[in-house]
């Protein structure tokens, strides 16, 4: 016989915006379930950013390591990795933020309910219990009757029309983050941030990298000066970056000796092999919106997506979607942020609506990339009128510290009205130096403000303020 | 027979105040001379934040390359250090850095006037020019006229009283950046950002070090809670320190063997003998008020530094002092912020005054250590009633990737107004990050508007945010 429990707010989905949501609730008051038949923490931390940057954490160790002789530190004997250990600390770290991600269910008093929801109406949940082994649906169900529902169902690796992944010869990043040995060469099909990381992670590791992008860029999203330093970068690293890539989906063989297909450029004649032994499918995710009982509602989904407004709101009263359901940048940190405003607004409060152009994005390749609000090319597409600073790296004395200054810090602001429009970093430290930019963004920071706050010397976050100094002409170090 | 030049503004010193001033004044259309017996960059870029920060850097791939087996890198074989080639780096970095900004001199349009420079009155002074080969005074004198002269003389080591460098058994930190060679043991005096810094770094090196601090706390300016953590690490690493220490400078003995000194602590009964190859003393540094012609002018000089209102000036018209001489946090930054206040306020312009209170401050040791605003304990001081956001770098995804998650970040606000009253970093890149807390205190955010902004995820940057959700007890991931 059903259960059924009466809550303010049931959270469908336990990634780091489903979670956030939930905690966030509670510390309002709420009493909030969050539901899910997988591990809290999702895709982000079980098949996602955190696994990832684990494996980049150990690349970075190889490449500071390889490197050791200019910094005066003799490294007598061979140099070695030990695939295993690398992929156990990755497992081990996301194990650990785990362990802490559970204690933080309990400390916030959320209820957690481990099974698959489903939506039975726009305000009630049907979960199918996961039994006490674990078994999906081996608990019976349990129907949870809530004030408001989030739904944060996540999303999924998806390939291209006519590719496969078989998990073995064509693989996505779900396979690599599962995998304990390294292959000898791996082509990556598509370069964006997934892409262009496990590209710069598989050739420090010793892998043969070729990365295949269909644009004429890659990391397309960024600015464009960001995409040639890029590529400048992994080309003058031995990574093979060939854009405006053509393929026949239908043509990838995949055989016991690996992966081979014929590729073309755009607007060039002719073909070259690719060969790799595997296949990597970088290609963007889907949204899980199947199957989650959307159609007991009268939420819309468009184009494979939860229509929802600035608020956070579906169609349907009461309904609420945030995350990678709704599209918008697929990103950890996003999804909590709509969390947020979708609790608050839940909440009665007055709070400001989403706005993406305030969204940091980060890239964990080497150099780093990072960055938040519009492209150059962006405010040329709106008819902007644009002043810029840009500054390189190799200004930064902390960064010819570090041994690592390529890349620069570019800040977009509005001719007329001074608005920060944009800030594009790569570099070192570039993911931790795009917080600050964010701030600037969200607080209406303009450039000449950014560089009214004093930047500790000497330290990599001085190019924000040399690069926001430059938009008027007046940057000291460089 | 002497020229005589005029000028809008004559800068006498050349480390970072005095440049940054100077290249601000010549952006904003003066006519600038700037004048230094030594190499433009001054202290910071020759003797003290930059081959310091060399060093460091040094030490900390030296560390990462000891750790590098957990993250799956294996190094068969000897790890040693070669510090000549350590040395030799750290000197090619400041060269690096030095030639960048005496092309900068040029590309500003400064005009560049090497010799000694000494004021004749408030807007005169004259140069004792270096000669064609450099030697000082050798170049005849020059005599330059001017509206406004800024004055940054910087400072110098100071040791305690009775305890005279020699250069070699009692060291200053001019002597380390100097030195080819590691001592095999070393006492340090002084446990501020100088003496922990060196700390660490010799620690790191393979030196046993023995770190003597006077109060009760060592890196005693900053919160508390930071010196609580470091001194832990410390001792934890195996750095020997000894807190309120107490010892008499004329029992200092230094002979061939090495430097030994009989250690009390206050409080305490009874001495141990401290011994080492050599002693640093890290005891602060003293204003260079001294034979600049200070007495030819009404500027007030009180108790060793350089008397000035919060716009810089002294109590002579037209007569402006920055950086080190007037004392204040004798840091590089504050240095240059200062100069842009006093050029700013030079042309007319109606700026901010300097507010101590906004320049962050950034220690290197590992781990770093960087702060804005008050301590718990000054707003304690002030009757201020706090509320206190302090999260460990342990709730930070990222932190535990790089496998270095000591330490915390601590927010504090105005328990009633809800102003951010100082913000602590001690953890992964806490050098960087407080650029951030440097810009939500310039622009007066309130810890729910840093946490407002959306930080990418994973970043070390998370922990400033969280942190500042903790102040309202909302922190998601603690």
């Amino acid at each position: 016989m059903p259960d059924t429990d009466r809550f303010d707010l049931v959270v469908l989905g336990a990634g780091t915006g489903g979670y956030s949501a939930a905690f966030r609730a509670s510390q309002l008051g709420m009493r909030v379930a969050l539901v899910d038949e997988g591990p809290i923490g999702g895709t982000c931390l079980h098949r996602g950013c955190i696994p990832t940057k684990a494996l980049l954490e150990s690349a970075d160790v190889l490449a500071r390591v390889r490197r050791a002789r200019e910094f005066g530190v003799l490294v007598d004997g061979s140099i070695e990795v030990d695939y295993a250990v690398v992929a156990a600390r990755r497992d081990a770290v996301v194990k650990r933020m785990w362990t802490g991600l559970r204690s933080l269910v309990k400390r916030n008093g959320v209820e957690w309910v481990q099974g698959r929801g489903r939506l039975d109406g726009p305000t009630t949940v049907r979960v199918a219990l996961a039994g006490e082994d674990g078994t999906p649906g081996g608990g019976g169900e349990r129907t949870l009757e809530a004030h408001d529902v989030i739904l944060a169902t996540g999303s999924r690796t998806k390939s291209l029309p006519g590719l496969v992944p078989d998990g073995t010869r064509v693989i996505t990043s779900d396979d690599v983050l599962r995998r304990g040995t390294l292959p000898a060469s791996i082509a990556i099909v598509g370069a964006g941030a997934v892409g262009v990381e496990f590209a710069s992670f598989f050739h420090d590791m010793g892998t043969q990298v070729t990365l295949l992008e269909y644009l004429p860029a890659i990391v397309p999203l960024e600015d464009a000066d960001v995409s040639v330093v890029l590529e400048r970068s992994f080309t003058k690293r031995g990574i093979q970056v060939i854009t405006r890539a053509r393929f026949d989906t239908a043509s990838v063989v995949a055989d016991e000796g690996g992966v081979h297909v014929d590729v073309g450029r755009d607007g060039e004649a002719g073909t070259r092999e690719v060969r790799a032994e595997v296949m990597l499918v970088a290609t963007g995710r889907a949204a899980n919106v199947e199957d989650v009982g959307l159609e007991t509602t009268t939420a819309a989904v468009d184009r494979g997506i939860v229509v929802v407004d600035d608020h956070m709101r579906t169609a349907a009263d009461h309904l609420y979607a945030i995350g990678d359901i709704v599209g918008g940048l697929w990103l950890a940190h996003t999804a909590a942020h709509e969390g947020l405003i979708a609790v608050h607004t839940i909440a009665g409060e007055d709070v400001e609506g989403m706005d993406y152009a305030q969204q940091p994005r980060a890239t964990y390749c080497r150099p780093e990339i990072a960055s938040v609000g519009l492209t150059e090319a962006q405010c040329a597409d709106r008819g902007l009128p644009t002043k810029i600073g840009k500054v390189p790296f190799q200004a930064i004395a902390k960064a010819v510290i570090g041994g690592e200054y390529e890349g620069f810090a570019k800040v977009i602001a509005h001719a007329e009205t001074g608005e920060t429009l944009g800030v594009h970093i790569i570099g070192p430290h570039a993911t931790d130096l795009i917080a600050e930019a964010s701030l600037a963004m969200v607080l209406e920071a303009q450039p000449w403000e950014i560089a009214l706050a004093t930047h500790p010397h000497p330290t990599n976050a001085e190019v924000l303020a040399e690069a926001a100094m430059a938009v008027d002409g007046r940057s000291i170090n460089f």
